[in-house]
């Protein structure tokens, strides 16, 4: 037995309340190690008297582990257990005194894995409407321009033009509302917008007023206006949360230079010195970028005025949520009094932070939903794009990436192929459609929150930013009709794709099974053929299919 | 190279903030596996322009694994970082993507490890205090009787007699003032008291009233009294903060057995029905005690009640921390709200969570500080009293137990041998003093805060509770000369005792290390030799030395 692959963490994703008496239990052992899996628990209290059994299943692997699975329907909220495990040659006990041969039941209370008990407060619930939605990303600068009297000064490129770092096209939201009917019709149930406070930039993450809309943008009316008939449409709407920090033009920062000290905003930045100095970048700030001044969330006032923001727009919107911007640079104190006011307001907003790693100390159920899931995105491009992986490996590496996160997290992360923060996956795949086409099919049928960056469904292309933020091309004799093609009817099954995944290589085949459909992709530029059921099912170079399963097999 | 055993895991013990600036990398691989280990660490905003590399120092080893860590003293509160993994044959980076020949710096920012913000608010701080700390639990009804003129009427033992668990021995908070003479003499500078506050029962875990010390133990004033003079000898006191559930009798839920779902405390806990049954019990109860209903922590109401207890004794006499009942049952989100209060009134009180198990998710910094860390018993109790485990395998337990927790925490666990409880340590041991001294030789030298039940340093026995809780046997002409020299002598030497600390084993000698001083423990029954520094030091069987490093060695 390969007792050092061997891993079960207490209180983690490897063992998780899922509603208020389902404990979802993982354990990790060597690839191919174990004939057999149990799990062995009871009411802590009761372990002498009444223990239970239960196989688990080996539901995930990657390159070098298996990960086994059991759900407990809890008798009692306070559960300790422990696994026994067997390779056909050896067996061991596993507990938190690691392997034993034998197992001392009467000191049970000392060395079991327990989970001490399942408190109303502490479980992480998925929000409902998640689970079949479908995201759409949109910078608003580069969507579309609707409002045809507001004043145009700003607009320094022509809709079409390849963007720079200082480019204004004159996106707004009025221009989001008149294609909401195309947004509809493609079949999108979620939009998330860039930021659209007021802000001098053409991203408009450098916040100077957080309580109105960027007059580049429309007005407040605006912003509610689109909300309402999203919603009207069956379209959710996630705003931009730069909580992080904000501009330099901002009020706060703005009387801290003139005051120095003595402003009664000096604690809510980290300044050395007197008086912050751009110019020295004397003070915490985003990346490098001295014009943008880091809020000290730990101070509680900061705290308040942000959750205040947060709040503002929900009221005066009904908006469905916010994505966090920068959201692992924050304190983790911030996101769990944030956290608690948001769904205190309304328990169905989600929240999905910005983090480009493994960012499991965040999504324990008190701080994040779920995040923009850019591991997801980079297996993707290794896979679909760059060919470095292996149809093996980018099922390995999906599984792992699942059991980095409980499972109502991975139903909320926000995956996707590509953002205004990556180049566009198309371009990363040198123009190929059927790339990009196939790691579309993942895209839907992987856990979570599908999200298309804004004209992804048309084929748009772009090096990293600011190539990748071009303007939508709304002329349709220009569209990639194959892409859009599959763009449409991947929407339009996402409805029927559900219940738990299964990910794995057959061959030179990855295939990811949800219930009862198949997903078959074929990467390679040679066709293959993929037996299920004693049919045998062919699949063209560069293609997919989706088999399902007939009722009783 | 072994690549399963290699464990990482970003944003936990394996990667901590010890200060503002300072970042604690830990690394797990298999025992014996590495030549070199090597830090790859930059400002992850700057990765491609200064990346710095740290040799990794083997710390520690278990049965199956080594630790290494590294120290970095964060040159930005932005670290991202990989390790490079070097076994004489292979060559490894190892990045967020797993193990990879080669490593693509260009897309570091999708996979390396990162600490991405050292927040201050996320910090988890040492109290000052806890590193030369040596606490003293004290069972109250058996310590020492010191009102002579209170109504004895509930006393129905004689002072000196076998306990049984309804049994009334007359122990007070006077008593404990008149003994705090003798708790200086002895070196002891904490006090950890059983609960205190109105109960019916000799043990007060069932509490009726919060905001009264119990009669039977004496006034407010007692304790108010109490808490100074001990103060006033350089002793600290923690009471017992019993959260999880409280009597039957108390008020609120007096309330709801009148009154139902009318009662407005009926959400005060966790009822199935309309009226909680204390016969059929169908309301959470604390383990199946049905007079101990549990308190619903995810009450908001309930929690400032609780927070109001804790924030009142402290104000009301200057206590300097709590230890916390069963507190692994009570929800998260109340420890965190109560350890903010409770660090709001007073940052250097210490908060000791009871978990018997793996407490690592309470102990990130914004629950508790510490735990009674009844895991370090065990181990103690098989190498030491039952001989269950050898020198090698308890090091490799209490090494595996180090790297259970952050160093901060590591610094704050109350360790100890027994409690009111377990058996007493003596009596595990079959009555043995050796057995008994060496683990308090070990108790003393490993890192955090040694705590000695009331009366070990005499040499009281008993077997399970209620023969555990015996009462304090006051005249010194009974006590155990040997084990009392010894815990004078260690308590004594407990001020030296700091450092990091490195715990090994050397043929059947155990061995701790903590700065200059060296415990060798041999608890074979043969004398044994111990070679250092080129001299040869002599161990008598069962016993220990203890070996001081010569300057410039």
């Amino acid at each position: 037995m390969d007792k050092r692959a061997i891993l079960h963490i207490p209180g983690s994703q490897y063992a998780f309340a899922y509603t208020g008496r389902e404990l979802r239990i993982r354990l990790r052992t060597a690839r191919g190690d174990m004939k057999r899996v149990t799990l062995i628990y009871a009411v802590k209290y009761d372990w002498l008297k009444e223990r239970k059994t239960a196989v688990m299943q080996k539901s995930f692997s990657d390159e070098l582990f298996d990960y086994y699975t059991a759900r407990v329907d809890a008798p009692d909220p306070r559960i300790g257990y422990i696994f026994y495990l067997e390779d056909g040659k050896e067996a061991y006990y596993y507990s938190e005194e690691g392997l034993t041969a034998d197992y001392d039941h009467e000191k049970s209370y000392y060395n079991f894995f327990q989970y001490p008990y399942i408190n109303a407060a502490d479980v992480h619930h998925e929000v409902p409407w998640c689970e079949s939605a479908v995201f759409y990303q949109i910078f608003v600068d580069r969507f579309c321009m609707g409002d045809r009297e507001k004043d145009r000064g700003y607009i320094n490129k022509a809709w079409g033009e390849i963007p720079d770092p200082k480019s204004f096209f004159g996106g707004d939201l009025k221009g989001i509302r008149e294609k909401l009917g195309y947004l509809e019709k493609l079949g999108v149930t979620g939009l998330y917008l860039t930021p659209v406070f007021t802000s001098p930039s053409n991203h408009k993450y450098d916040t100077v007023d957080y309580f109105r809309v960027d007059a580049m943008f429309g007005t407040d009316e605006d912003l509610k206006a689109l909300v309402r008939e999203a919603h009207g449409r069956g379209i959710r709407v996630i705003l931009d949360a730069v909580f992080n920090h904000c501009s330099m033009e901002c009020a706060q920062f703005q009387d801290v230079l003139e005051k120095g000290r003595a402003s009664r905003y000096y604690d809510w930045f980290l300044i050395r010195g007197d008086f912050p100095d751009p110019e020295h970048c004397n003070y915490e700030c985003f990346a490098a970028c001295s014009y943008m001044p880091k809020w000290n969330t730990s101070n509680e006032e900061v705290q308040n005025f942000l959750i205040g923001v947060a709040l503002h727009w929900m009221r005066e919107t009904g908006i469905d949520g916010w994505r966090l911007d920068v959201a692992d640079e924050v304190s983790h104190d911030f996101w769990r009094k944030f956290r608690k006011a948001v769904k205190g307001e309304d328990p169905e907003a989600v929240l999905i932070g910005e983090s480009w790693h493994d960012a499991a100390p965040w999504l324990k159920g008190d701080e994040f939903d779920g995040i923009m899931n850019y591991s997801f995105t980079k297996a993707c491009i290794d896979f679909f794009a760059k060919g470095t992986r292996t149809a093996e490996s980018f099922a390995g590496r999906l599984n792992e990436l699942l059991m980095r996160n409980t499972d109502q997290v991975n139903a909320m992360m926000l995956n996707l192929l590509d953002s205004h923060d990556t180049e566009r996956f198309l371009t990363l795949a040198n123009g190929d459609e059927d790339s990009l086409i196939l790691a579309l099919a993942v895209l839907f049928f992987f856990p979570g929150m599908p999200c298309i960056c804004y004209g992804t469904e048309i084929g748009m292309e772009g090096e990293y930013e600011p190539d990748s933020r071009r303007t939508f091309d709304w002329d349709e004799t220009h569209w990639n009709k194959k892409i859009n093609a599959a763009v449409r009817f991947l929407i339009k099954l996402k409805g029927r794709i559900g219940g738990e995944a299964r990910l794995y290589a057959e061959g030179k085949l990855f295939l990811l099974e949800r219930g009862k459909l198949t997903l078959a992709v074929n990467a390679e530029r040679e066709p293959a053929v993929l037996l299920r059921d004693g049919k045998e099912h062919f699949i063209a170079a560069r293609s997919y299919i989706i088999i399902e399963r007939e009722e009783g097999v």
